[in-house]
């Protein structure tokens, strides 16, 4: 394997010096790029455009030819484990991910495994393929849901917004989103390690969904699972560090307790301001983070005034990763991320 | 008027001694309950039911009859105010509510007036004909939704889960949205101020989407209008104090600045350990909430336990009113709501 050319990223999340602040972004290949949409449409559907290495591996790379991004992210999507599990999995446009076969019935509960490494061999192959094509340019991210945002879309079998059915089961019957969340905890344990093993530099964990629970079921039923998934992960490849990131959205009022993990690095969303998340955090873990995603539909100087009002909340000194506080919006003009990027490039120096 | 009965509601919200915590529950009355159902339908549509003050009444009064709450809440609807705009607000079954005009344009929003109070009339008639018939049992909230939080359904349309289309406005012309949320101010002060007049003994300003801000943008955008309402609101009615209660789901992160706006009271969600939400305000305001609506769907043990829970995180002293973090699910089982009462009223007394 290639050394790196750009290791900015890696060195910001073990919180060594840069010479500016990296930054990528959260669904930086996705649908705001005319070029995604027509590999899209070449692949047919979004999971055959996941399941094919070869396409997979063209979109990931796209934003990096436009953009002097610091890391790239294999493109992929968190529900490959439980679709992978034979919940069976669907995009119906305008509804986003439903799962046909819904986690409810304590029988079906009890028969779920982690699913076979094979069923989930595409992904890695697109790692490695992604590795190999980058050619050390940057470092590669791979990445998972959290143990608890895939159990959402599990027993939900689809989007929610006031997770009556998975809440209902953990109050009524705890022994079973337990019993759930071990199987997730154990299947993205071997996940990530297998994404490591085919080349990812630095994993990281969406819990999209653990700010939706209350202060003591979050740490119970979701920072618990992610913790047991953060001491079976490899911490290193070959001898080289291999840094996480966790990133609860909405989880702003437990960085204490997610930075306790013993992660490398907490995710931060726009509700939070980052010189109090990183006076809370201290020394314990880098952040990355937290620009609204909505502010790269605006003007150009309300852009870079957006980059500038991140890095000064931040401040001085390394430990900060620039990204989003969520993933692009669909509605992204392109043109506009560069502006960021370049931004966040230029501003950054000063503070380091 | 006749004197309170009960006011222990009262007490709590401006932090004088109570013997017990005062409990209402937000949506106490509502599709839980098979009367109200059956009220609903005679309604025709649930517009017409909070049109028909008569209906509207027997539905506020349903769960009294019920449960030993300590507070009623007139039976409303927060988009009564955008509707009596002429935005051409609908409810459609499973889609929640739409506005068929939804505020984009510059003319239009340079248009929008505060509306007429006697489109409103309906709403100040069932709040005086709720206060004579609770004939002072328990003192009568009236509320209102936020500027913010009426802005998104003016703007979106309808619900929506990224608001885009408001906050692409923040970005791009933060002018027309703050002509919108002025407009909003004006109409929700004095439509307060109106339920006040016709009888209402607390008020209560509901901040639904606020949570979905930035850390800076809540400030300027949500809390400053609602600072602006709380300016313009009357603080008492016939020598007797109107106590408020500003209620920003998802706000967590900011209670030191919603205490700060002079309110009386702050509403805390599920996310919040109310003990260090209590440790975060102090003196300056009363707090009210904050179990998970959902644990009314669990046995009778799981339900004692979160408020006894709840009541032990607050701990000693008043200035708590008991509540749920959002509004009643509708898959509640109405027995629930009185095991919840009764642990209220009797696991609080040893705190007084």
């Amino acid at each position: 394997m290639s050394k790196l050319k750009n290791d900015t990223f890696i060195r910001a999340l073990l919180r060594q010096p840069t010479p500016y602040t990296p930054v990528w972004l959260m669904r930086q290949a996705g649908r705001y790029l005319p070029e995604y949409n027509t590999t899209r449409a070449r692949a047919g559907s979004f999971m055959a455009l996941c399941r094919n290495p070869d396409l997979a591996t063209e979109v990931t790379l796209q934003p990096l030819a436009r953009y002097a991004l610091d890391a790239a992210i294999v493109f992929s999507d968190i529900l490959t484990i439980p679709d992978a599990m034979g919940l069976g999995l669907a995009f119906v446009e305008g509804e986003g991910p439903t799962f046909a076969r819904p986690l409810r019935e304590e029988r079906e509960i009890h028969g779920l495994n982690v699913p076979d490494p094979g069923e989930l061999r595409y992904v890695f192959d697109t790692v490695a393929q992604v590795r190999r094509a980058l050619a050390g340019e940057v470092p590669l991210i791979g990445f998972a849901g959290s143990p608890f945002t895939l159990a959402c879309y599990m027993v939900e079998g689809g989007p929610s917004t006031d997770f009556h059915h998975i809440k209902t089961m953990l109050y009524r019957r705890p022994d079973l989103l337990r019993r759930i969340l071990d199987v997730n905890a154990r299947a993205v344990t071997a996940y990530l390690n297998a994404q490591i093993e085919a080349g990812a530099q630095a994993v990281m964990i969406f819990d999209t969904w653990g700010g939706a629970l209350g202060h003591a079921e979050y740490r119970e039923f979701s920072l618990a699972y992610m913790q047991q998934v953060l001491d079976g992960l490899a911490r290193e490849c070959d001898g080289v560090r291999v840094p996480n990131i966790l990133f609860t959205k909405g989880g702003g009022a437990w960085l204490e307790a997610i930075a306790a993990s013993g992660c490398d690095a907490v995710g931060i969303d726009w509700t939070v301001h980052l010189g109090s998340a990183r006076e809370r955090v201290g020394a314990r873990a880098a952040l990355q983070g937290n620009l609204e995603p909505v502010v790269l539909l605006a003007e150009a100087e309300t852009i870079r005034a957006g980059a500038a009002s991140v890095l000064s909340h931040y401040g001085r000194g390394s430990g900060h990763i620039f990204n989003l506080g969520h993933g692009v919006s669909r509605f992204t003009p392109p043109e506009n991320v560069a502006i960021l990027v370049e931004a966040v490039h230029e501003l950054s120096r000063p503070y380091h």
